[in-house]
């Protein structure tokens, strides 16, 4: 073999790279847009099989469409003249038309549920996952492109769809590894909330925004800040006034006791809000949504403590119809300073009865729910459960001898036809590297076949967790080296059940 | 419940959707994009699941780069005045820069590892794959946004890592399900084809390609066609003329001679080739590599039947610079009219060296093999492993009456904790339309718990794989629905046994 030649062509094309192109790129990924590695990809690929796994035994199946769909079919993006409102992606293509990326799930959803509506089985039950994109200014832990994983049923107006859906929920964020009862899936009704206003006496469309926007502050302002809310205004602690809806004090005390109502059982609850607001034709009908979602709950033995009635929710007011849900993790986690910080909500849906009805005219009821991937892989972490922490690198087999790679490969290869990630050492350095590298892909361990071991029919293995495990407790690096903790040479055909050792302790 | 109020509501929802938006957007998908199925979606995710395992064990972690890179990362396709070269989808970020949708998987890497050069274990290997997007002119199975998947070795100048990403590529595809023996991974080198050049006498790059283009019409056109070409040239059936590369006798029949040296055993290959053009100085260069290359793969186990030596294959000479893989079906499959045609590649790479220098200057060795994964489930249907074929829908629990929801719910949840996909019925229709729901959802079974089933304690089960598979044999569907075969009317303990024999039987 020729080795020096091909040191020879290299510095050669290295002449020519440098000299050819003064005006090279920066490397660099795009504003907003990261690289994730393996432990990243691996934990949020073990979510979405996990999930996966959970929608398909409810009978969803898989649906894959694609990166673009025309502007006008994503509906609020329409381009203007020249240039794409802001918040997609959008481009226009050869024949003129403009193309914009996803910026959710549930919008492609109802293009191709109206596409193809006649041919579907109805109710149609589907779930997706992948990347979506938002044309919007990227800031920390704020991206342009981020992974959805959504669930609908499409042509189902009962509530049990909607209570399946929240069930299915339930379990699938169990099934990634939320701990039960770590996460509760909270739910309210649009109806209820348009029975409120009525029961109250709002029938001003900016009075009503501005009740619900007092609602809204009720987790971070409790029930006496949303009072000031709800009535003439109230000064925050900078001085700054904030104005108020405006509303009598009976009808504010009405609008707290709605947000009151929720009481962990959902039975109970029902009973407090059919106080507040039963009479209204539109809350009797969510309550009866309501109703009948607790029922079908029960007989999938979702209790309260999963999935809870919850007034105060308020959230996609322009969008959902009916019934409306928010999961949120319960477990605290702490911020860059330090302080415990409630993690909140970790995904939502609702039921959109009138979004397929944009192309077909016809109202199709429908409902989903929707979690963001890396944000249940952030949950998981803050629950202990990161399923990326148990990644390893490959057993790696070091290389001295260039004479004898195919030996080294046939060393691997047996590793391998065992199950146990392995790998030659491919660069052209030393031991001391090659131990470098091996501890740079947090390798279980390295095996070493040189000349006396392949005279002998004996492996040499180095057990590195065992090395880090001791790098990090003692402090004479030195000393430790000496010693060669971990180190052992035993017979070629005891390889494997070494190794399985040393993984089974990591 | 109030589900008498629900019709009046949708009702009214339909009349509002009818008249408000008289300019209705039409719905589908973009030219040239595709939505997928469960069929195709469960087939492509077992490919990517067997080959990721495959790619994992051999030491190669994930990577997920965005969607866009800079167009000035991308290289060729930078964009000129106000709109981009063809070929990518490209638009202008908000600070003026050019972003463009990755045209493949190998860009983003090379972007990758130049910017994180210093901090990555090398040679650095990693596997990807996800959608990739051409802005071309769609046509019949031609699409702008398809699936690959990639495996890369960066900082490895070694022929070993050319010949492990070849095992790794054979391997791979085996455990996506194509049979052992079914493709065929054909290797070349770059610098053959140079030290051919040499040997033959050919410097004028214009020549040089003329006799590279003939070479690749060889599998098409036989030896005396491509002596054609190489020659003065040649006239086809139409009666158009092409013009040859004008190459004396002697130096075609070298060309010829090299294109035939391909001999399924690789040594001999070698020596072959060494009579042709063994003596020029880059000609032994490749040579030697592919000595490393046979030896490596012979210490893997991979015999010639999987990868052979083929100096005919002449591909991507921009993009090369080394060694060239192509890997082959050798499987016939039927063209729409009927003919057998070969199915033809299913994948390819080479080593690269210098797509990290763009960025850094420096020559970076780098060896990949990617393959296109519809093109491979194609491939997969062509030899009769479709891994689709086995997506099957859920269990049906029919829903007659709506007070007895929650009774169906728990059957259909005591299905599922069996690990069986099952959902309750949740439209509005009577019982034919449930059967047919169930029918088009490929469901093996209905579930019926009507009041005669729940007062005795049974459930009657309709098996539908036995009704589809007698419906397609016996012409009087009518007397066959009149006996009712495969329904059975059970113990409800013994629902889940009964359901795990229809589907072990399906």
């Amino acid at each position: 073999m020729n080795l020096p030649s091909l040191s020879d062509d290299a510095a050669a094309g290295k002449r020519a790279a440098m000299t050819s192109d003064p005006q090279r790129p920066e490397a660099r990924a795009p504003r907003g847009f990261i690289d994730r590695r393996a432990r990243d990809v691996v934990a949020e690929r073990a979510i979405l099989a996990a999930v996966s796994g959970v929608y398909e035994r409810w009978g969803f199946e898989p649906l894959e469409t694609g990166a673009f769909e025309y502007a006008d079919a994503l509906g609020k993006f329409l381009p203007d003249a020249d240039r794409p409102n802001a918040g997609v992606f959008a481009l226009q293509d050869d024949d003129e038309q403009w193309m914009a990326l996803r910026y959710d799930l549930t919008a492609p959803l109802a293009r191709f549920a109206a596409q193809h509506w006649e041919t579907l089985p109805k109710p149609f039950r589907r779930y997706a996952f992948g990347p979506v994109w938002r044309n919007e200014k990227p800031g920390p832990g704020r991206f342009r492109e981020f992974w959805q994983c959504d669930a609908d049923t499409v042509g189902s107006a009962r509530p049990e769809a909607d209570a399946e859906i929240i069930a299915m929920a339930a379990e699938g964020l169990e099934a990634a590894g939320l701990p039960a009862g770590s996460a509760l899936i909270k739910i309210n009704n649009r109806k209820l909330l348009n029975g409120l206003m009525t029961a109250a006496g709002v029938v001003d469309e900016g009075q009503k925004l501005a009740v619900l926007r007092a609602v809204d502050k009720l987790d971070r302002l409790g029930p006496d800040g949303v009072r000031l809310l709800l009535g003439e205004g109230r000064k925050d602690e900078s001085g700054d006034f904030t104005k108020g809806a405006g509303l009598s004090g009976a009808a504010a005390e009405r609008v707290l006791a709605f947000t009151a109502a929720g009481a962990g059982d959902r039975a109970a609850t029902l009973a407090k809000l059919a106080d507040v607001i039963g009479g209204s034709a539109e809350g009797d009908e969510g309550l009866a949504e309501l109703a009948a979602i607790d029922a079908a709950l029960s007989g999938l033995g979702v209790g309260a403590d999963r999935a809870a009635f919850e007034p105060s929710v308020v959230r996609g007011l322009e969008y959902y119809t009916g019934a409306v849900f928010e999961a949120e993790l319960l477990l605290s986690t702490v911020d860059d300073k330090g302080h415990p910080v409630r993690f909140g909500s970790i995904g939502g849906g609702g039921r959109y009865d009138d979004l397929v009805a944009r192309f077909t005219g016809e109202r199709t009821p429908a409902t989903g729910f929707s979690f963001g991937v890396s944000r249940l892989a952030s949950a998981l972490k803050a629950a202990g459960r990161d399923p990326g922490k148990a990644v390893r690198g490959p057993v790696v087999v070091i290389a001295f001898d260039q004479s004898r790679m195919a030996d080294y490969f046939a060393v691997a290869k047996e590793i391998r036809a065992a199950g146990i990630a392995a790998e030659v050492y491919l660069g052209t350095s030393g031991m001391r590297p090659q131990m470098k590298y091996a501890d740079r892909r947090l390798s279980p361990a390295a095996v070493i076949v040189g000349e006396d071991e392949l005279a002998a029919g004996t492996v040499t293995i180095k057990d590195l967790d065992l090395g880090r495990a001791l790098a990090s407790k003692v402090a004479d690096n030195a000393a430790w080296r000496e010693e060669r903790p971990g180190q052992q040479t035993i017979p070629r055909g005891e390889l494997v059940a070494a190794l399985r050792r040393i993984l089974d302790a990591g």
